[in-house]
């Protein structure tokens, strides 16, 4: 049996908490939060206890730290969790720093502890079967990389202001799916963008609409589109042309009904937002998590990755903020 | 606590044990399987006992029965159960034979229990909301109903030759989305039919393909096109066309992946057969089950509609056997 | 040059008009109409010249009659045109009545002249390339067709009355693309039918919605479900179950635009009817005839080809008038 | 009647051909091309003669001068034809010199006459229903456009030579559609690209795939991914993201057969290259040239929108030469 700890009983841990408890042979021993409430709620759903990271981390029968709690906990976290030689499941982004990222990813390596870095993404089915077919040559060399990355709404004001900026915050996403699917690291950045969805965000020092342009070192192209708001819903797309063809990752709906009438022929609308369109992703991350654990292979989404993400979105930051291209 | 016996340990079985036990409150006590192997896997899985019939209703604390054991056992463990007061929830069909099946429903009538019959498939999340959206009146009233209905290839022919025949092994289901979606009952129903994928087919006196056509009380127009075998997977349609518009339910696919090739522009097949497609399905009428319970409300599918679309099957059966029109 | 005497100046025979003089060598010599006024713009616009049936009879120059009259006039046409020993294009069906439709059948074969039978769905692109694709052996031996016809709304009900009922005026195209696709002859066919839209036009003596089931000689089905209204315009469709796949043909749209909004995800409704629907199949057909004639190759939609279609009609009308299953 | 004078009697040359001698009222008087042979052939074809550009330009008679010969030709006849007072229908670009291209604008302004610059894209019927519906205000206020752009194959490298380069040979129209659809013009221009599919290209101080962002004054952005080479064919969308949603432009294909095998379910590849995807957007072009004159109403797509696509196209030349952002 593998008792966990779970730090972080907010709406991404109780997805994590759902899941682990379905891997067999895994038991979900500690929930640690500073909102205590929250933390025996979840606790008790899944019959485990509410304990303090003193006590997570002091059991030698915890095996694996989940961490799905606020982003300024994460590095602090991972230290303590690689420390006590824990294999770590750790929500993205590692931290807002990079360097602060930098560390931990040193902790870790020096540990030897496995660590996932939670870019839920890669394994959603549809973007999972891409990459496959990808990888296995159907369509010769990656060459151009669209990604359409959208919100249905913005997040508070609030948040935004703590949030990094929306590169580190929401395009990590989708620099992560760039290095993934371009099989090549990036050469130069060049990104711009606007606040066009509430001036709000402009005054908290933020974007709300960004063009990101990424050239490898091998001249494969990525651009990058995203928006905090489609009216639609949450808009997740990518397509990859390469030499011998073009695969294309839809959005996923509810249902496969139409409808047609006098008015309109109509489908559903994409998946409302990420817990929908992620639940399948989230699911099999937490079951990849435990069975690399088990197999003792590594990760999909390596903590490696965490900072080469970082990496891009710091430069994206950038190269908007200086108004530069800027290279790597 | 509602403890639960299920009855049948095989590939049905072990679905809805599955979903029972993620029902919260819902313990599976009993698993019960002339094949003490088959019974002894499923309960260690869950935590549950092998037990026989007799333990299994004589035991107060279980509330409910699950049968999912072979068609021949149902009408025996529907009485049996309704003897003893169990809520039922029965795999389709309720029997064979019509009158049995009058007499189950009869038994279910008598002792005042709740039975679901199996028919998952109005469970199915777009087959759902398209009942909801119609329900609605977003397409005015229902006037035709083209339902296709094929699966991936024939099942053995052993399996076959103790069916009861396509029409109440395969378009049971078919009729009862018929009953549910037009709104109306049969007046009269026409079948016709041939072997056309397995001369085998024929030769244990049944067909592989059928046509039936159902015209209502109200003039309402159904038409049904049934096959044991589509090359391209398991094909699960229909359309409703309302005086205002028309619903129509398309299939589902593992993932939402194009690939444009100098050969083609291709997408998923439909989900391989109805593990599969109707996964979400089977979640979603246990857990409808026991919401019911719960709720003390009526279930979507109950036993009336397993002898209505019994009564269907009887009628195409002899409408194909006879060369004739059945008015019903 | 090839000197063409047009019969009929009204819609499609306007249409007929326009085609017919962009084909290479093919000039318009002669317009028939009893309503002068419409012979003579329609004359007037191409350079042509009002004229009589004697006339253009008549005329050694005139190689080809083109007939786009009222149904009622098509066999003193025909006729004609094949004792003067013109090629011949006639507009659908050849005649109202079996008997007479097959008297021209006659002639036309006496007199040894082209004949084609305005089938234009055969000339579509997309039922064309369908058609060619299945020959091809795309998804081996066909075994079952859905057809699905349905129009934008009812023709007037003095139309109707004078029609020939739904089966000859509007199924008759259907039963001319059945024989087209299953590639086999009807053995038997069953039509039953409802008044639904109107109920006019059942005091007219007809119905709006059909269901028709046909099984052929070789055990294949069809069926073919028709209404004359359906609110999102004009459906039509169809879809061939073969031994090793499915091929089907949708709707036609005018744009390709998709428009995603808070309310829905919605494409094209499909081209209103007819003349937008079938505007490339028109223009397809009047070529083929014409390289038919220059090549003295037989015609995709021959008269024969009319006198079946019409005798399944005659069938279908039976089967629901005398309610009964009618064999062939 | 208006007379026309056709300069080009090339592939385009042809096209244009074919639709101005379909227009009510007007007349091909004269083809001009270097190539007498070509010329001919043309002429021939539509009753017309072959002329010089003396003959054409002297002759009072001529309303009207199509220009479809090569691109080094444009600014010289637009000049006499400005001189001349006739009106101008002119390929793309109007030159590949900007400062020309200015002379011929202030020529034609002079005049006084009608100049309509070849950008047939904004007559496709997709491309222009988009547009009136995001006139319309369905979407909003335009956000973001992303526009895709992929010829099946590279032209030939001596053409590639004399062609200007990428951004004024191919991408000149996707500057223009960026122009008519984000309603606001450049404010800066970033520019990158690689030669990935033929070192050819390269060595001939071109690139085959760029990727292009614009933003406007406004803020608005907009990305353009464009390859000489999309092995599936010729691929022609954009999407437009607004403050209430998006529309999406998708391709055109020649039918709409899907066919479901074991081995996929596939539809038809796109139009193969622009003489198929744009034969109904040549034709509306043509139609609007002459309606325009009809009713002394501005063209769509005026020698101002060619000298303002050519504006951007040396910026984005200019962007990915100097490897800088170019302000505008």
């Amino acid at each position: 049996m593998t008792d966990v700890a779970l730090f972080g009983a907010g709406r991404i841990g109780k997805i994590h908490a759902g899941n682990l408890v379905r891997q067999p042979g895994v038991t979900l021993k500690y929930v640690v939060d500073v909102n205590a409430a929250a933390a025996g709620e979840l606790a008790q759903k899944y019959g485990a206890k509410v304990g303090s990271a003193d006590q997570a981390f002091g059991d030698a029968a915890v095996k694996a730290a989940v961490i799905a709690s606020s982003t300024d906990t994460h590095a602090e976290l991972i230290r303590r969790a690689a420390a006590a030689k824990k294999a770590i499941f750790c929500e993205k982004p590692v931290d807002l720093s990079l360097s602060r990222a930098r560390e931990c990813q040193q902790a870790v390596a020096d540990a030897g502890v496995t660590c996932l870095i939670g870019f839920q993404r890669r394994y959603d089915p549809t973007f999972a079967a891409l990459k496959e077919r990808l990888a296995a040559g159907e369509i010769g060399e990656p060459e151009m990389l669209v990604i359409t990355s959208r919100d249905p709404g913005a997040p508070p004001v609030d948040y935004i202001k703590v949030s990094g900026g929306i590169f580190k915050d929401m395009l990590i996403h989708d620099f992560d799916i760039f290095r993934w699917i371009v099989g090549d690291e990036a050469a130069s950045v060049y990104a711009t963008g606007s606040c066009l969805t509430d001036p709000a965000i402009a005054t908290a020092g933020d974007i709300d609409s960004t063009a990101v342009t990424i050239r490898t070192r091998k001249g494969r192209l990525a651009q990058i589109n995203t928006s905090r708001r489609a009216a639609y819903g949450y808009d997740q797309r990518f397509e990859v042309l390469g030499s011998k063809g073009m695969l294309q990752a839809g959005n996923h709906t509810p249902t496969e009904v139409t409808a047609a009438t006098a008015a309109s022929v109509s489908c559903d609308k994409p998946e409302h937002f990420f817990l929908e369109r992620y639940a399948k992703a989230y699911a099999n991350e937490m079951a990849h998590f435990f069975d690399a654990l088990a197999k003792r292979s590594p990760v999909r989404t390596s903590i490696d990755d965490g900072v080469r993400a970082l990496e891009l979105a710091d430069a994206a930051t950038t190269s908007w903020r200086e108004k530069r291209i800027v290279e790597l």
